[in-house]
């Protein structure tokens, strides 16, 4: 029987209560349009998650209960407590996935667990975006093709302030004139962490056939594979004889 | 003329001032040994910072005129203040090097720094650690052989927690039966942070001539190729024409 | 329905029918043992070819239905053809897996596939390994512990060279005092390659239920994603429109 | 006293002796203009050899002497003679530098060093590309800016069949609407390998200051650290001592 990965959508959820504009587009949340597209997934069941629930809706039982954890934050970043994203850390560290979303590169969690600055060039003139399939037997493009492409969305340009990726899997072309690593694998610990750069909230990417397709590809690839937590230990006894010491 | 790489040899002197076995190694600290090693090295002019100093010792003058940090820490980790922690860590991103000594794979910047736990499996029986050299060509190899051996010192062993190296350059064997990745290459923002895993307190191994050559090495490989603060920008107008939004 | 993956196991076919000793641990041949132990294994079906067979067993057909290739060959290297080296590299660039054992660290098809000469340093003396997992998520490693050992097998010590490998899973400790890196993962074209250090002709390794474990789930590892071969294409009409040559 | 870095031009040396159009850019051939170049530089001495010379210019004795070989090929790739590929492998294997231009990507070093086929899409119309600087503390973008440009030149496109560069250095951006890892290094034994896209024989892009600056840096970073030829060794007598066999 197939083993159901349980995913945990976390929106920051403030322009889409603030503006018609975002409301428009996603009236429910973003949140909403992500978690109803895994649910409708075979093998994964999402659930969503807020900043302003406490506890940012990532309690210790939530978070026990996540196999992998998508995140988009916006202009909140610094209202996200430090002690939750220590906790959603050990948890990535532990073997949870993470997928992170656009505006999400300057989140705590992503500086945190990559250890840089997530820093980049942006415009937002609603230019067209085109993402290169560099990796075709990669897990994440599973059913795409050479490449696809969005009518409008916010421009993300290098250089981008990342550690080199494990896997580049897209790289975008703008029509603007600039390009970017907009599809990043990474593995900190046991989990995995993915970066897919569309969804600025004023564009309807999350409605996109391709972005979906790519976010539940990733969300199959950064299953766990193990849960471990890592402590130091001491191995008290040698494997093999040592002379005394002199 | 030949430019000068200035180095802070950051300790915590904890153990030298509570221990009389370790005093008797180090009677005014591992870092008096270190920096007087260093300032002995043509190009390289060190000084110490330790942890009971104001601001640890690492002031922001001080940090802006540090191309390269050394880090031992052990007993106190938590006593690091996290402000302190945060300058550090921008300035390594900003290009300053960073090399990381033994117990400093706990510390709070090696941890910051890698976004991983830097947990590992250790034994401290004093048994004999031999250095496999998997990187002839590299500099922070220059001078040595196929290996180094030191008589006695604590055991680390896999697994350890820490993002794939960029470089591996030291496998160490252990009498005990362990092996470990004793000298690690990473690069994040625009600095080099190298690990390197002996010096527990107990044993004279930075009294070693191929320890010491190692971390001069390390210091030389870790200075600055560039120093820039990375920060989001906007890019307003864009390189090419692009047609007006629908 | 679970998807088989069909296993070509290679072997030079040599010491087996040369020396007494060998015979004596596999009596048909290493590739028997191995291929035994694969189909008694669910969703895995293995063949063996062998050196003196026409094409090494190796024709265009059979690569055409083989997922992943396993290679063991010693003191005929010279003896495989260039073309069939050629035949085979180019399916390995398709998505077919390859599973190097031993020796084959100089096999034309390892040297070929990596780009480096696979040198290393040995010792047969029939010494205690102890192979350290460094990845407990991977899943070459499902399974197995923290570390397993063999009571005897001949030493293969650093330095190794080999690319960096994308994924080191095992480095190994020998009694003698040496250390290499045994389990090693890539990448190349739309395959991946697998490199386990165990099978000296004169031990029973290949007898060994780790050793075999490490075999079963690296041919699981390596089971194609995709096959799709690469060739230059013109991408005649470019995709946005571009001003004429002035 | 620096230590010069000699520097072998390799030109297939073709285009420029049946093309007006290209002898038009190039009168004495593209190696000319860039010998020239590097010749100008302090610390580097450059000397050229074509494809039509004797061992195609690249004797033992040259490549003896050869600190960084730059390599440009097109429409002869097949015509290099596999015993001087073999040769000049193993040189980089060795220690020495390869600089990779253009349309090296088919040549059979490029693919024999990197064991992958080097495909790509591919478009000549001239359009407008430019380079972006991914890693501005790099050596091999000293002295650039954010990005570069090149009025016309002939695309490359992804997907490029490459092992994962260490290293990305450019990313670059079509007019026609395609991205290509237009700057990517590697290391293969001793040797390191720096890919450069720009070259197209019909464009003046060697004459070009930012790409003259670009191969002059790469050529700096590419020299040998090391030259040491690494062989499968005995290591007879274990460094521990180990119990008899059983």
């Amino acid at each position: 029987m197939e083993k159901i990965v349980r995913v945990t959508v976390w929106n920051e959820f403030r322009h889409e209560k603030k503006s018609e504009a975002v409301r428009a587009i996603y009236p429910e949340g973003m949140h909403a349009v992500i978690a109803g597209h895994l649910n409708r997934q075979s093998g994964l069941r999402a659930a969503a998650a807020t900043l302003d629930e406490p506890e940012h809706g990532l309690t210790e039982a939530v978070l026990a209960e996540t196999d992998v954890l998508t995140w988009w934050g916006h202009t909140a970043h610094h209202l996200v407590a430090d002690e939750i994203v220590e906790r959603v850390h050990r948890r990535v560290l532990d073997g949870m996935g993470l997928v992170c979303l656009h505006s999400a590169h300057l989140s705590k969690i992503f500086r945190r667990v990559l250890g840089t600055s997530g820093a980049l060039r942006w415009r937002d003139i609603g230019e067209k975006q085109r993402f290169w399939n560099l990796e075709p037997g990669h897990p994440i493009t599973e059913g795409l093709g050479e490449y696809f492409e969005l009518p409008a969305e916010e421009m993300y340009g290098e250089r981008f302030d990342i550690p080199t990726p494990d896997k580049l899997v897209f790289i975008s072309w703008y029509a603007g004139g600039d390009v970017f690593r907009s599809g990043c694998c990474w593995e900190r610990g046991h989990g995995r962490i993915f970066y897919f750069q569309p969804g600025h909230e004023l564009y309807p990417s999350f409605h996109d056939p391709n972005v979906l397709r790519v976010i539940t590809n990733a969300v199959r690839w950064a299953a766990p594979r193990i849960i471990q937590t890592e402590k130091c230990r001491q191995a008290k006894e040698p494997l093999e004889e040592v002379p005394p010491k002199a």
